[in-house]
């Protein structure tokens, strides 16, 4: 247990839950007849609320983005390297604003949730959502805290959707955004690894059809697969050559199926911790909400035409070593923003870690963004 | 049905079957009292049996190359756009020899074999071989051929690690070697794609500890699921965007687990296929098989060392879009041969269509090997 928290920390937090009444009318054409959002805040929202940041999260990732919930907490929220006091995302400075997206299963409405019009946890019958319909209730979150504008809405990965998509959707209400490690759709490969994973989970012995809540058998060997998969895909070929290379667990080959080589005990563990925290349910959701996007698709693929509404000023980073969302993926957004005369920066930053990259406190990649944001509070008056 | 067969081909062929009476002492330390070789012969072996060619086939081909089976057949064997007669490897000149190795499941002795100790198949029981077991049970079917020394050794992926290995246990026994798309031994990234295919294969609800046979219930999801993942692998990004993009089976987005995307179906397609035809205990073998292959490391990773023996004169050849096995793979193996003034050819040949690009009929590869097969059969005294 600790005694004391890191100082540049935010320290002990508690997530809050917004409940909203209304009826959601999702992309899918179902409805959700209210819904909840769990979310956590840092730093003090200004008497103007200029100074609010949103940060969008990431396949796996939810609100719980900085600081503990508990001293007895092992680690910190999944972004804490780059939030608190004083840090680049400086709390001192900025309100931050996280919400768990719907369709997870970390507090928001999702299969996990009763569902009030049966009395019973929606399961496999939660409606598959899309980053419209996130973006959507991101915004009535916003109205919830009397927050017309954001500064900056920050997202890595499938949180780089959500920025895409406030962009389009909501033109007015962000006045920058940071894209990072993004895609402006996933490419037929991406689909093709979050099919494997889907399949995975759906034939485990114990997925039964998504109701293996009632038996209490989770499709564990499912999940830990799928997540195992999902991890080789996050990291660089580089990054795993030089952390475990063909390093043998007990200094010998075994001739046999037990772990032999590291890298098979460190993905083992990857996939069993997941199991612990997520749900296949939720897993399979959002991979889906991966596959759906493309904004572009509305307007026969011109990206530039679809993005044209927006106002913001963009951000875009990427990272060398990055093979799920390559560099070239977040040139093609910058490409289609500088085709309608956007604001755009755009800086692929030198890494080995690949997709992980961006939850990294990669020097150069906090520089930048570190200079970006006190720009931005310079702004909004900020000292 | 065929009435007639394409008249640049082998034509109709039979396998053959060699039987070794020798107990085979394996790599691993167990013995196989006596085993089975299938393979097939194409063209005439010379008066001197200097023509000979052996290809070695790679992870889930077998000994059928060229020419058909049946007049049924809807395929030719796996290489049959390079052999047969005026072909590339041209069945008018050279003696072409394949055989099926141990451990896999299309009639060499494997998991699918009664096992002479128990009466019982071999099934789980079957010991794990290595590429050095294999290219043993290759030189006793020289032998048995009447086969001193092979005009040409040729392989690609798994087949060109065969093709090191006679380099170095044999190094009398060739001439020449075309070392394709190969690596001297995996990367950690290519271990940790094989690990979640075998672990997705061993949870299978049907794999029974992989004693399946016996309620004739195969574990074949797990089978179709590890070769979607390794499909994947052997296809470049691009191809696949090419091939498929994001094309919907049926026009539109259906918010559901079945078919959505055109590439979903493409890969059931090519997973559901690949259980009809080959063994879930073959395919485990197989992967370790490619993880224990790294003859550098008998010489604390020395490969330049290793391979200091051979003598055969190398024809690397790699291509620029194939992940599994880069471009940079065979550069580590020419770069190893050259240290100690090895005569060795390499070229990347460019092409989309990734690993799986060596099974494919590319002008320019083929040209090369045309090339190189037209000057060792004049070195042999073929018209």
């Amino acid at each position: 247990m600790k005694n004391t928290l890191p100082p540049d920390n935010v320290g002990l937090v508690k997530p809050n839950k917004a409940h909203f009444d209304e009826t959601l009318v999702l992309a899918s054409g179902s409805n959700l007849n209210g819904f909840d959002l769990v979310y956590e805040t840092y730093g003090k929202l200004n008497a103007e609320h200029s100074n609010a940041i949103l940060i969008c999260h990431a396949l796996s990732g939810d609100h719980h983005v900085a600081g503990y919930h508990t001293l007895e907490d092992k680690k910190p929220g999944w972004w804490d390297n780059a939030i608190g006091p004083n840090k680049i995302i400086d709390t001192n400075k900025f309100f931050i604003v996280c919400p768990n997206n719907i369709g997870g299963c970390s507090g928001s409405t999702g299969p996990l949730t009763i569902n009030p019009d049966t009395g019973k946890i929606y399961g496999p019958n939660f409606p598959l959502v899309t980053v419209e319909d996130w973006v959507k209730t991101q915004a009535m979150l916003a109205d919830h805290l009397g927050i017309d504008v954001w500064a900056v809405i920050i997202g890595g990965s499938l949180g780089g959707m959500q920025c895409m998509e406030w962009s389009i959707a909501y033109p007015n209400r962000l006045k920058h955004t940071f894209v990072i490690a993004a895609a402006a759709k996933l490419s037929t490969q991406n689909i093709a690894f979050n099919e494997v994973a889907r399949q995975v989970i759906r034939s485990d012995r114990d997925f039964n059809e998504g109701h293996y809540y009632k038996n209490d058998n989770k499709p564990i060997h499912g999940l830990m697969q799928a997540r195992m998969l999902g991890h080789i895909t996050y990291l660089s070929d580089d990054a795993l050559d030089e952390k475990f290379g063909r390093q043998l667990r007990d200094g010998e080959i075994k001739f046999g199926y037990d772990v032999e080589f590291q890298i098979e005990s460190y993905l083992r563990h990857q996939g069993r911790s997941f199991v612990d925290r997520f749900d296949a349910n939720s897993y399979l959701l959002l991979t889906k909400v991966l596959d759906y996007f493309d904004p572009a698709a509305k307007s026969n693929g011109d990206l530039a035409k679809v993005m044209s509404p927006a106002t913001a000023e963009f951000l875009i980073i990427s990272f060398s070593s990055d093979w799920r969302f390559s560099p070239s993926r977040s040139k093609e957004i910058m490409s289609a923003l500088l085709e309608t005369n956007k604001q755009v920066s755009y800086i692929e930053i030198q890494s080995k870690q690949g997709h992980d990259s961006f939850l990294k406190a990669i020097p150069r990649y906090h520089e930048v963004m570190e200079a970006a944001l006190n720009r931005i509070a310079g702004e909004v008056g900020i000292q």
